[in-house]
């Protein structure tokens, strides 16, 4: 362990998979071995991991057993299929997809909220949602102080949540329009570029989709809140990679806009970005590539007593996704917490 | 009168000043003569109205004299200045700029809403906010049925409503980002393209901007609803021309989501368009050049107790502008209003 982690990256030649190789470098994870999985039609292909070429190679049981973590970028059914695997063969799983992540028994972490449930992890650690990921890093210390009773969210999320595929299919029909061309979907649902499509993941029960669904359920669980209120409206835009939150938020007791901009300012993985007279605010276009949550537009929400409305922007492939887990994995290494 | 009317537009070389033209067509509106204005350095220009080539003009009082109505789809300033020598001239106007929309004295009017107040009218009829008429449309049904308390209103609102400027920026900070051009935005504070700026219109009190404040204000006249409690968000995304709108609603009494899909779908002016198991949802690429308000993703609101959500998109330079400024002229029509 003193030469650093053996870390398997699982779904290495994904969207999240790649970023995660560029955020261990950039945040000096200390690494002893990359060890490259995916599915085995991909095994053989190259990728880059600082100044070394790292080939990748299928999951198997020998790959989990020579690393320490894995971070898992694959879809749930694989998920579910090699988590297991890699448990069996102690490595300490930290789990992108949504398989594990409202099973009771299994943490579900962002660090900046609820590092004290990674404590209790049993070789498995889920990552939340991108959006839920996002949202929770700025509203908990509202909570924290004054207790959120009510929270209405509604998302602008970036095709990135589709992973390549999803950023190629905005790319080639933005192009497409302007060839004239009618666009076919194939990743969403319908033409993405210039349109909006209130649609993400499947539709589930009253007519919300999974996708609003987790957003409600997660938040709950990752913030201990188990009686906060929350109804949410997920939508994907012609963004490539940054989501952002229209977010409503009803309080238990009061808190100004100036309050709440100096204690999210002081909060961990925050910038706040809130200055409306010189045109500053996030936005996904300027916030990509960055590993924190942007918040701004903080100001009173004007149809309650006691509320306050912002607009949150973070990167989805980061914070949403590879930077969250790279944070677990560097809780665990900090406090000690690599064996189960 | 036998023969028609006799209609200035007012700004007709801009985009919602030429739909106005082509939306007097469709609706087969009764026009005698069309005298299109603008300002003097666009004197000259051609238009096309139905089969005739219309020859624009400056601005004066004896175009305006030889007018029965004056569709004006000018800035507020220009309204200011021209719309008092319009009605001097016995023409009467119907103004798609902010300027009179919040004056006692004047109707601010969709006709689905409240024709009452254009029968009251003294020469002058304001046309409300894109954002504003779309919303109205859509939940006026629902506060006549069982009243709306509060309403969280978030936006996605096209570059038209930056008028022709707006489109041909959003084109070409498109084309030039696969062209790897870094835009210069003028229109736009920032790049618009593959962007989202949650800036439209001037900051005002409290961190809100004149857009939002006009949903607030224009929604309580149009609906007389003045203690309605309403909060909104409103956010410039790269559409070109339907404005969508996440919309929570706290009920004064329940009204299933059933219940509100059956009295919209026999609401004048919209479209229910509610089928999520078969993919079916507003959408502003397939409600463009459509005259109607689209709702879709009705349920119920879970983080309230009588609550309703929704998702809304219309046209906003037909709806949102052109077409409600002929409405109003229709119903003066109809209703033999066409003296002050």
């Amino acid at each position: 362990m003193a030469d650093g982690i053996k870390l398997a990256v699982v779904g290495a030649t994904g969207a999240v998979g790649r970023e995660m190789l560029k955020v261990l470098d950039e945040r000096k994870f200390p690494v002893a071995e990359i060890i490259a999985l995916a599915a085995p039609e991909e095994a053989g292909a190259k990728l880059q991991f600082r100044s070394e070429t790292v080939t990748v190679e299928a999951s198997s049981p020998d790959a989990f057993a020579r690393a320490d973590i894995a971070l898992f970028a694959v879809d749930g059914d694989v998920s579910r299929k090699l988590a297991p695997i890699a448990k069996d063969n102690n490595c300490i799983v930290i789990d992108n997809s949504s398989a594990f992540r409202l099973d009771q028994d299994i943490p579900l972490v962002v660090p900046e909220v609820n590092p004290d449930d990674a404590r209790r992890h049993k070789g498995l650690i889920a990552n939340p949602n991108c959006s839920t990921t996002i949202l929770v890093v700025a509203i908990n210390p509202i909570h924290k102080a004054v207790g959120i009773d009510r929270a209405v969210v509604s998302t602008y999320q970036a095709v990135s949540g589709a992973g390549i595929l999803g950023l190629e299919e905005l790319s080639r029909h933005a192009r497409e329009y302007f060839q004239g061309i009618d666009s076919v979907p194939a990743v969403f649902k319908h033409q993405i570029a210039f349109n909006l499509i209130p649609h993400i993941d499947v539709f589930v029960d009253e007519g919300y989709t999974k996708e609003e669904m987790k957003l409600v359920y997660e938040t709950r669980k990752i913030m201990r809140a188990p009686d906060m209120k929350i109804a949410a409206t997920t939508v994907r835009v012609p963004v490539f990679r940054s989501h952002s939150e229209a977010v409503n938020l009803d309080l238990k007791n009061p808190m100004t806009p100036a309050e709440a901009r100096e204690l999210l300012a002081g909060s961990p993985g925050i910038i706040v970005q809130d200055d409306p007279s010189r045109d500053i605010y996030p936005m996904p276009r300027f916030t990509s590539e960055k590993d924190e949550v942007y918040v701004g537009r903080i100001r009173r929400d004007i149809s309650t007593d006691n509320g306050l409305a912002m607009w949150v922007v973070s990167d989805q492939i980061r914070k949403g996704a590879a930077t969250n887990c790279i944070q677990i994995a560097e809780l665990l290494l900090k406090e000690n917490l690599l064996r189960a």
